[in-house]
């Protein structure tokens, strides 16, 4: 049967070793999984429990396209309490997961072979989806002084019709500041680019506070989601604030790609939104992970790494012991038993000399993790 | 902000029916709604109890990128059970709808500028998807002999990428038959167009038996859902059947467009297909819903109306007593307060002299929506 060209994307790399590691499991070996993106934790139990009762007395049918009005004003509500802003409900647009988000921000702002910038390295599903819609995506490398986040330089040098900026970002897991997000924001208005931010790790900032793009400009599409700070990743619901004069076609679009995203999803997003207590005891979890990260990983040797301000990601710099990510990944799992992310998924260019280690399980894998890894580098330093 | 010329899609024209039937009930009227096209039950009562234990043990998290291999292979089985064909399991694919399977196999089959043909009047957001996608949708008229439905010969003359085919197909409930169904597979294969059959309103044929395009060929991707005969439509959970040699590069473009569908949908579409004796109960109501219409309609003047072989709609011919059938649907609400749909979302060309009546609902709302809408087609009429 004949296949189109658009949807040849790239193959996650990482798959690799997830089966590798899937394999080494179902042959009885233990595996620490610093892998994943994703909590070892569900939803609240209390949000959960309002779900349950919902679902026994309501059909559960199609919502509107856009999502639960409730839902909305939530959100809306939401952006009050943490960024100190007013936002009209009516911009709130409910997605399936901030991947639908993206679906629906490509499809309403760009058409065919248009160049949108990203910052190397970057979640690889931006390039793919970018790939599938006949976009073009354009990785543009970063620095370190820039804390691995683009710069408003790069837009104008890249002839772009948009950005995605990602802060905290995945896999560095560093933050843009307010005026670093200005000066990203002013750079899309002077050059007509779209202005698209990936916030779906805000209130996992360890390092100074989240910047929300909404704080300096309207002029943006602001994509979030349920599945990181309230640990929702399997329910598929996100959202996204679009502009003002946005919101009639993005519902189009919505209506006819999506019809609407998961009624229940929905609905114990709007419970969710009500348990601050219990998702702030994951993100304490998260934080004392990231701590033990930042003390034991140099004692291993693995001292190089991007500001790790927030998410649950430290990204490394393994050029010392291999130009091989992929390579060293395999044997970190294979001697060590440990599953960490090459990456190369991140980034076409660097990758191969970077690795990417997650601390969203528990402190005590993390802690075994750890002195697995310290294990397995001073073998491979010659320390043992 | 900058917009897309691909996101300008049509808005759908029900809505504006919708929007005057809920300000209508806003205002205390009371209203008969078949103008929606989802049943009124909700997913089966056990399968429900099943999620809510489900939910209590397990956080839900992402599940692979093709679905839980469980509900797989049960949907391998389901094409035993129903179709006494055997299926590889590894061809199904988890689909977050069958929206979510649209945007798949167009994204998987076609480039931008091909052409795809459907056969009018179809579901309107086939047309939209593609534009999004900077497709080409054909509309190829239908007739009554061939049942509204396309024939091998459109294949050929409108120069195609690919097919679009449903049966029971939306608005007109009318079916293929095994002949047809093959003659345009035939057709498909000697062009090198892909054939993609929309195959969602299975399990709700009344007249005859409903044919899977995969009786009569595997290159086809063959598209279904839980919407309808599982009535799980909020849940946005389908599935997708793929030739064996197309399931790697769904399974790249579904890791990375939607990570993967609603773990708990999933579950759920799971237990639901252990609840047949329930559906069934469904379905007797349709059935009878169904004679129903057939008996009352002609009583008021609309006898003229596609074949209703299955899905729970009749599509109507009201061109005796209308061209703008956007005002007649107007009219029906304002004065007979039942809620139909016109036909110019389906098909924009014969669309202005068509509407759709929906008998999803209970069969107590069938039966006084019928009764309005006699008293309302005899005032027309002069009858009274």
């Amino acid at each position: 049967m004949r296949n189109s060209r658009r949807g040849d994307v790239d193959p996650f790399i990482v798959m690799d070793v997830m089966e590798q590691a899937r394999a080494a499991e179902a042959a009885g070996r233990h595996i620490i999984h610093m892998e994943v993106g994703q909590p070892g934790t569900g939803a609240p139990k209390t949000a959960i429990e309002r779900l349950s009762a919902d679902m026994a007395g309501d059909p559960l049918g199609y919502t509107v396209g856009l999502g639960l009005p409730e839902l909305r004003a939530r959100i809306a509500q939401h952006y009050h309490d943490w960024y100190d802003l007013e936002l009209d409900p009516e911009r709130v647009v409910i997605t399936a997961g901030a991947s639908g988000a993206f679906l629906l921000a490509f499809s309403a702002l760009f058409d065919t072979g248009e160049r949108v910038g990203l910052g190397a390295p970057c979640y690889p599903s931006y390039r793919q989806i970018l790939k599938a819609l006949d976009l073009v995506p354009v990785d543009m490398p970063t620095t370190l002084e820039a804390r691995m986040q683009p710069v408003a330089g790069d837009v104008v040098a890249h002839d772009l019709a948009g950005l995605i900026v990602a802060s905290p970002a995945n896999p560095t897991g560093t933050m843009l500041d307010i005026d670093a997000m200005r000066a990203l924001a002013e750079a899309c208005e002077a050059t007509g680019a779209a202005l698209i931010s990936d916030e779906i790790y805000h209130g996992l900032g360890y390092e100074g506070r989240d910047v929300s793009a909404l704080e300096v400009t309207d002029e943006v599409y602001v994509i979030n989601s349920f599945s990181k700070y309230f640990s929702m990743t399997g329910w598929r619901v996100g959202w996204m604030v679009v502009p003002q004069d946005h919101v009639r076609k993005v519902e189009r679009l919505a209506q006819n790609m999506f019809i609407c995203p998961s009624h229940a999803s929905q609905r114990l997003a709007l419970h969710a939104m009500d348990c601050a207590p219990d998702l702030d005891l994951n993100v304490d979890v998260y934080r004392a992970n990231r701590a033990l990260m930042l003390e034991e990983l140099p004692k291993a040797g693995l001292d190089k790494f991007a500001p790790p301000d927030g998410a649950f990601y430290v990204y490394v710099d393994v050029s010392d012991y291999t130009d091989n990510s992929l390579n060293f990944c395999r044997e970190v799992l294979d001697k060590a038993g440990v599953a960490i992310t090459p990456g190369l998924d991140f980034d076409l260019i660097g990758g191969h000399k970077w690795v990417r280690l997650s601390y969203a399980r528990s402190t005590e894998d993390i802690r075994e993790g750890l002195e697995r890894l310290k294990t397995f580098m001073d073998q491979l330093r010659g320390k043992s």
